[in-house]
């Protein structure tokens, strides 16, 4: 048996390398790899050697020859082959272990693009397809978390054609990923980022029981590491629509420190920012506890035991609760709630995508992020005769983050650092407006004094007159209207501060 | 110079191949292009000949050789390159036009798994990737629409570095590609399409002016060739928004034959289902028309002058008007209407995609679609007393799929084939119920004999109350909550007929 060994990353090869021997495979290795397995005592053969040819070009030459790749490739099982192989001097190579020249990494550490370049690895791709082109009789490693199984499958002789498929598979998946990040580098850096192709590429973490509905399977897949990393499972599984709603919550509750946030299908229904995180719960309760009964609570903080108690409550249901942290009394409590899901997550981590997208019939739409800036508020333009107070402006800053990340079109009720009430996802703008009324009403919720957010302008005054009769103090939006004039009227005649920030929201 | 040729698709390789040879190009070839340039009097060299080495086992080794690689890969302005490759006998290839085994093409056409893993292509990409790498001194071509270009730009001394990286960018996205496709087609066949990664991947169809919003950038990138093939833009430029609008309008409106929808924020505020186009349409305005101002239309037809008379009638204005087909006259009505958008769709082949996903920071979610099957009303059991009619029984086929495709939670009233009342997005469904309602009041709709269509379960009784006090006289929905006792029993004093689905469809 032959093994061809040329790795990167040396972590775990001598060892690999040094079990392979003790199985009997002779050991085929190029330049760095093969020094260090020389010094660990390994008999291996040098490429070179084995090829007759030398290696060239400070190594941009070394394994794309004959005696490699039909040694790699030839079936097996071919008279045909067997012969030319036999003719050709062509001896077969086994196993084939490869990791690729670290371009990515390269691209975070430095700016030289000559240097970029030459991480781009081509020997490697190729010996990695042309090993799993062959997989009936040729095992491809790739990847250095898998050499243990390796070596006992080799040991267990189950090593079989269904593993070997296997590993042919995640290949592919090694070559696909490493050009497709080639490509979103150079798109990203000439193309401005909107290139020909586009490749979105993510890595399982885990199945979701079902999708969006149980009649579908679905998984959570991640760009890099983030949720293997900064994301724990304390308790329960996270549902495919556990995983959206979380997404909408922590972004709402990672702006405001000691916030928490409560969404449902994917909008929020609760929000509070007090002094701790037990008043802040509290609080994000008041707007709406119908809808947030079994929705998910974004914690921005550490659960103490108090919160925990409380968040336990009886006649409470919180189907997941994400926090930064939870203490271990805390965590207990929850011993006896089989349905109360407990995850950890860093969420300062959690939002660093320059990009998202969305899924259409036949493809997809692509766009940079849309960042909600610190300033915008702060920035804003007065455009009545009353200018709203330091609370007031307080209340606009949340009121205005919240807009931003609920589904258009929404209008978002704030007071005293509380969301009051909120209508969202809706058609028309005064008819979301007139269901948060309508909602606050229910629930007798005074809005006298609260602070109203639209994501984008009010198209006519009704919002307005709406605001008015409930007692809205202070309005904040986009402007740009056509009929601005008159919801600017609308706003003084009702005594109401109003700020244009001109910058739209919209979220679908 | 030198050019190694090796297409897989000849299409206009002879025509550019003779013209290479007339800019002084010395051919390389291989295999079927070999012979087929030969036949054409194109005086081309054997690959075998250049490398004096054998093309071997079927043609899994040709190139994987020293003199190619060597040939592409080394640098022109390396003094020790330059020396390396005169001592090797090593001579440059400066342009390398290569196009890979139809391995798609093989899979879509043949279930013969051998014959499929035959049609990876090893040597072609690793020329490809080698040439790309090497692109300040090799131009790489892989698409045979640059022909005509590289031609040009060779005979006009253009082809220069920013030419060449542009190619190169090309020339990795092409190999991405393949092997995206290879690893998504192997785990969709041995790891039921949830393998360890996956690939998403689009070529862009165009630049959208902006993203969601004005700050953001954004384009539309198609799996396949959907967009570039089937939708036809008549007047005026798609928007990030519009596109997502029109996915949801199509999908409501291609159900169901001669309908028409209207979407804003890609939620429906109009259908309407009539003998003909333009009473759809007109029925389509009843449910919101302050909403539909500006919306985006789909028309499951071919618009005819009376019906563009109808879409152009002063106090109307659809930003977007997309149908199956369009009569000239019809069109030539809009030339006045600056603002008005007018696409063309096959709306048939708009929802073949078995999969769809969602962004969510540091990933995504996939999943498999959800598909309405048309089965689930007339499979549907009924639960109360009374029964629907015939006529209610379509109504009920037309809300059921709307509320299917409408925002989570949102409830759907029908009426003589028409959307007359709806509310969406909301994250309570009672609200949703109840907003729909407030809607209908204003706009003096009546709502008596109206079918009602919930996505998922009524949780408690009170919609159904809401609905009986509006006159509602069937409900459908899919059940399952643990008070559907509580609801069946308001159904019956309500002498309203219930159907439950059993099956749910929540989309957010």
């Amino acid at each position: 048996m032959r093994a061809l060994i040329s790795v990167s990353d040396k972590g775990g090869i001598v060892e690999f390398a040094k079990e392979l021997e003790n199985l009997n495979y002779e050991i085929l290795s190029t330049g760095g790899t093969y020094k260090i397995l020389k010094d660990s005592g390994i008999k291996a053969i040098e490429v070179s050697e084995f090829t007759k040819s030398p290696e060239m070009f400070e190594g941009r030459l070394k394994t794309l020859h004959p005696k490699i790749h039909g040694g790699i490739l030839y079936k097996r099982d071919d008279e045909k082959h067997i012969f030319e192989a036999k003719e050709n001097e062509i001896y077969k190579i086994d196993l084939v272990c490869v990791n690729l020249y670290p371009f990515k990494e390269t691209t975070k550490k430095t700016n030289n693009f000559d240097e970029i370049i030459e991480n781009i690895d081509i020997g490697g791709p190729a010996m990695v397809r042309s090993a799993a082109k062959n997989y009936k009789s040729v095992l491809i490693v790739t990847d250095k978390n898998d050499y243990k199984d390796v070596i006992n499958y080799i040991k267990n002789d189950k090593c079989d054609e269904k593993f070997r498929l296997q590993m042919m598979i995640k290949a592919y998946e090694h070559t696909a990923s490493y050009d497709a990040y080639i490509a979103n580098f150079m798109n990203d850096k000439f193309n401005n980022n909107f290139g020909k192709s586009k490749f979105i590429v993510g890595k399982k973490v885990f199945d979701t029981r079902y999708g969006e509905n149980p009649h579908q399977n679905g998984a959570l897949y991640e760009f890099e590491d983030f949720f293997s990393t900064h994301f724990k499972i304390l308790k329960g599984e996270p549902s495919f629509n556990n995983l959206t709603d979380i997404h909408s919550a922590i972004n709402i509750a990672k702006s405001f420190k000691n916030s928490v946030a409560i969404c449902k299908h994917a909008n929020p229904c609760g929000f509070g920012m007090k002094d701790d995180l037990l008043q802040s719960y509290k609080s994000a309760l008041i707007c709406d506890p119908v809808s947030a009964y079994g929705g998910v609570v974004a914690i921005n903080g550490v659960i103490n035991l108090e919160l925990a108690n409380e968040l336990h409550k009886k006649g409470t249901f919180m189907e997941v609760i994400v926090a930064k942290g939870m203490d271990v009394d805390a965590l207990k409590i929850f011993e006896d709630k089989k349905r109360t899901k407990i995850f950890i997550c860093d969420f300062d981590k959690f939002d660093t995508d320059k990009f998202d997208f969305k899924f259409i019939n036949s493809g997809f739409v692509y766009q940079n992020r849309d960042f909600i800036k610190d300033d915008e508020v702060k920035n804003s333009t007065l455009v009545t005769e009353i200018k709203a107070n330091q609370n007031q402006i307080t209340d606009m800053e949340i009121a205005w983050r919240i807009a931003a990340l609920t589904k258009s079109n929404c209008v978002v009720y704030v007071k005293d650092s509380v969301l009051v009430a909120i209508g969202m996802g809706m058609t028309s703008r005064v008819d979301a407006a007139r269901a948060a009324v309508a909602k606050a009403n229910d629930m007798g919720i005074d809005l006298t004094g609260s602070v109203l957010a639209s994501e984008a302008f009010f198209p006519f005054r009704d919002s307005i007159d709406i605001a008015k009769e409930v007692g809205v103090k202070v309005v904040v939006q986009p402007g740009g209207s056509i009929r601005d004039d008159e919801v600017i009227k609308a706003a003084n005649e009702a005594k109401m501060a109003m700020y244009f920030t001109g910058i739209r929201h919209f979220l679908h």
